[in-house]
């Protein structure tokens, strides 16, 4: 009997960045890899394999209609980057029954650890009053009475309830928070379960010392928090932006910082590499991140696990169990960023 | 009957800082309360009123044997600074059945919530990076090689094992951490059901990559950390200073951040202010607090809810048992700081 | 706009054992309700009523290609009894892109709890020394020296690790239980991120103290455990039978409990109701319960709960999220039992 | 230096039965064993050996003042039965800085568990179900209208939080429940720490479906729950006796279950053992047991590894930490059963 092809072509990510020894291995075992380097896979290399490809594993996948009509034996397109591409043709996929899988839930610890880390230095200052040792202007034993404060029984919010949320729920539950989500995609006998209280984006806004911003961008959620949100959150509460900036309006988010209204800790900007001179850079009472919550380069390998773990069941016939199944629904939801 | 006095003389803490209105208002419901103000108790005040006292609250206790032998019916001693002062003859207060009753555990998830803080920043690089960030030298969805890591499934090790460590545990246990202990104070079994690992100093410092100090400064491990035991850490790991600078070489831990041997999250100093031209000051990887580990204002009415807990207690003729006694066996080996 | 029609035909449950009355007001908020009565909806009555169903909520759902064929609007098909029956095409659903949903996990926990229950029970001996007691044969202060173990710090085994197992695995986690799982649907790195441990049938069956049958029935696992397994197992652990009789050889489970090898908590029989004088009847060291795991009544509310959340959800175009949906991989491998 | 010289004296217990080989081992590197035979120990040998004794430890310590006057070296004495005895002097223990320490810690998780397995049983009916199997009289996939409950989002009371409820609380986390606890010994901030919810004891015995008994017997609470505490239990609810019948009017007991009115568990009797025809052992919806709580030979080694704990702190010069420290408040307290 043949072993199933797999064709990888993780760039823009690289072949060890993403898959330890042993699971290159363990994939090995069960099918045959084809192409495996780090350099960009060229259409005409890519149109000539998929004849034969079973799974199709990718940095950015392109899949149209008309590569997926020359691909009979092709069954699972993975794509190793984090989120949904728009250059696969989903409904062509759908129809072929060929599975689309993201990798995004590799994410998840990391991304909540991140989330966590920057609740916690904003509450406590971490940020700030080390910047003011620096200038030695430290006072000591001091609190900042606006905007510390302790998550010990703390009242946050979350903008999404998603996979992120899933992983930072545990992690607060220590602090005995009482967590209000909003989010539309989910029913609120669901949200309960997960532990948190299902509420409107106002009673989050409103209610919350710390809002956590978990979100995917779709098309309805862009520039969702904007002036008049940041106005309703309360003075010297803290905004965690860590999933994308399509969701907040970031000159008003920049207003509100720069007037004392809130704190932010940002991870995520409206165009990466953020300008030199953008005016949040210098603003008080931030904490600037350059879009480093994945960035942990070792957990990294935790892609190339899931991809081989998916990959092994199904060769034996078993759904994929370990990464983030298109839904049909929801794909034409999401924003094309 | 009579209602037992009790001396409230809060200084340096203000009675407003540490009694809520209606913790106060329950102590007057079963006991009468003395003096009740913020200014230091005179000497000549404290002669003429503990002859009725039943319980003797203070910022700093002074407890003579002198002073005992005026007060028949004093059962209780209770500091709500945060340490057991050396201004009290213990000796005296058990011979003569006083219970000597410290506020510390009302700090006991405040500092582990700093720690936790400190664990996170330092690992995920937050403080780093936002400096260079503010200085337009930000890498995005970089790591720092050496420095960064994920506390998930991580290695960590405490120097000391007390409360603090008991109220940090819980906060660890969701990243699945592997928590060595070096604790001379505690059988391996306490450990062990704490869920740690009792392991000797040598065996923390070179398995862990974050090693938190929790331990009260004692007359045996005074300079307990020198240029040795920062030599045998891992490189890049991260030492987080929390319970006291007593127990560090803090030259040569400055040395060992400096040489990039190691990152450090330092929120106590041998003097404090610190000298503000002193060396840690512009050290790279490192994270500086001005003492603000139980800084949040707000909780520190734990202090007269667990005082008036207690006093509740002991007015029924039930033990104290939120506050810390004071044990004979061990008064005598804490430092004198 | 017209509101979607959903066909409510319960039978065998009835309406108010599955629905609670807010849960049908919230359906009939967005839905027109169809039938909705507890008698068996005739064949007639379906097919003139499905043309108009855009979802189809029933005990035992028929759903044959020619039905299907007669349902445009048909979107969803759900049953409420706890598992995928037989009388549904598969593969004309999915060809017409119907989801086809499951009640089971509405019973989780309810089943998780009667798994613990009979673990502890076993362990502790609860029912055997009752037994004793109501003979005036008990013994005091005693322990069953083959039988009896404490769950703490125990060697568990679980056969099949899904949503019975996720549900069970919170409540063993207080024991600090080493819980090693056989489970051929699930990637290793599944069951470890769950908190067990992967391992072969042979290793559960050897080195645990009580091993809990939670798999569903499939084409390749029925008489999974027969003698040779029973006999491999240690002598006096327990069995706890509680997804399906399926997976056992009764008779030899019969001998291996009588010869005294193991003892059995046994909630499933081969056919039930089990022969009035059927061999497990008097056979010592069992546990005896008739289908019970799922019976608490009060709880049957939640599948109504979970049906009406979904329900919602697809309404506005979010894929359900409660129910179970059929794979497509896994409909061929279930038992047709 | 000399050894200091521990008297083991275990009787009713052995030797074995509570010492692991290492832990006898584990005492003797630092201590001078005397004794350690499983025959009681005859007085004049207690006088003869108690002069030189540094630590003394017994099934059922005897320690009248007289022969603490003999005993200048004597430090501690430890009893391994599970409770204070009233054959100890402990003013006399006080003045002479003797710490009188109980291995009563070494039973909580067991017992704990005991109450959990009853818990469950009862609310699910494991037993009477059981029963009625065992006559082939069961009723398939039924619940007991008016008994079963499941222990998911429950109301349970408490009566006593000590010890036992402190090992309780970790098991029913995962359940969910909402925990209301009647000890007057504890503030209510100690209880709302623990995770329970204070209560009069009207209100533990009017809200919750499944009351655990859990106090030790004080000269307060016997007969603290009689015809009238059980007839203000809601009808069906379960009452789970298990830390001493002291506690409870058993024939008012017996009565409510046998009317119907409530379901019990019953380790504890108010004479072991029980009259074997005594009124209770024929009373329908009962679970009963001959005080096994704490009968798993197994753990009971426990208790040496506690006193082996404690003794090697102690001859270090540190307090002891696993067992329980008597205190001088609580003494007189006790009931001396």
């Amino acid at each position: 009997m043949t072993r199933p092809k797999v064709l990888l072509a993780p760039h823009m990510r690289s072949m060890v960045e993403i898959f330890a020894d042993q699971d290159i291995e363990r994939l090995q075992s069960f099918a045959e890899v084809l192409w495996a380097k780090d350099e960009p896979l060229p259409d005409t290399e890519l149109n000539s394999l998929i004849g034969d490809t079973w799974a199709y594993v990718a940095g950015h996948p392109a899949a149209s209609a008309e590569l997926l009509a020359k691909a009979p034996k092709l069954k699972a397109i993975i794509e190793v980057a984090g989120s949904f591409p728009s250059t696969i043709d989903y409904r062509a996929c759908f129809d072929n029954r060929v599975r689309v899988l993201s990798c995004a839930p590799a994410f998840g610890e990391q991304v909540a650890e991140m989330a966590l880390a920057m609740m916690l230095a904003g509450g406590r200052g971490l940020v700030a009053e080390h910047e003011a040792f620096r200038a030695s202007a430290e006072e000591w034993q001091h609190d900042r009475p606006d905007f510390d404060f302790s998550l010990y029984d703390q009242e946050i919010g979350f903008i999404g309830a998603g996979s992120i949320a899933r992983a930072l729920l545990p992690l607060l539950r220590p602090f005995r928070c009482r967590v209000r989500a909003y989010d539309p995609w989910l029913p609120e006998s669901a949200l309960r379960q997960m532990g948190c209280e299902p509420a409107s984006l106002d009673e989050v806004l409103r209610a919350s010392r710390a809002i956590v911003v978990l979100a995917v961008p779709t098309r309805e959620n862009e520039g969702l928090l904007g002036a008049n949100q940041f106005a309703s959150m309360q003075t010297g509460s803290l905004l965690v932006l860590i999933s994308r900036s399509h969701l907040v309006d970031f000159d008003a988010m920049t207003e509100a910082v720069k007037s004392g209204q809130i704190q932010a800790a940002i991870d995520v900007f409206p165009e990466e590499p953020y300008d030199p001179a953008g005016p949040i850079r210098q603003a008080p009472n931030t904490i600037l991140s350059a879009h480093r919550a994945a960035s942990i380069r070792k957990n990294r390998q935790a892609i190339g696990k899931m991809v081989v773990d998916d990959l092994e069941m199904m060769a034996r016939g078993i759904p994929p169990n370990r990464l983030l199944s298109a839904q049909p629904e929801l794909i034409p939801l999401y924003a094309s960023t």
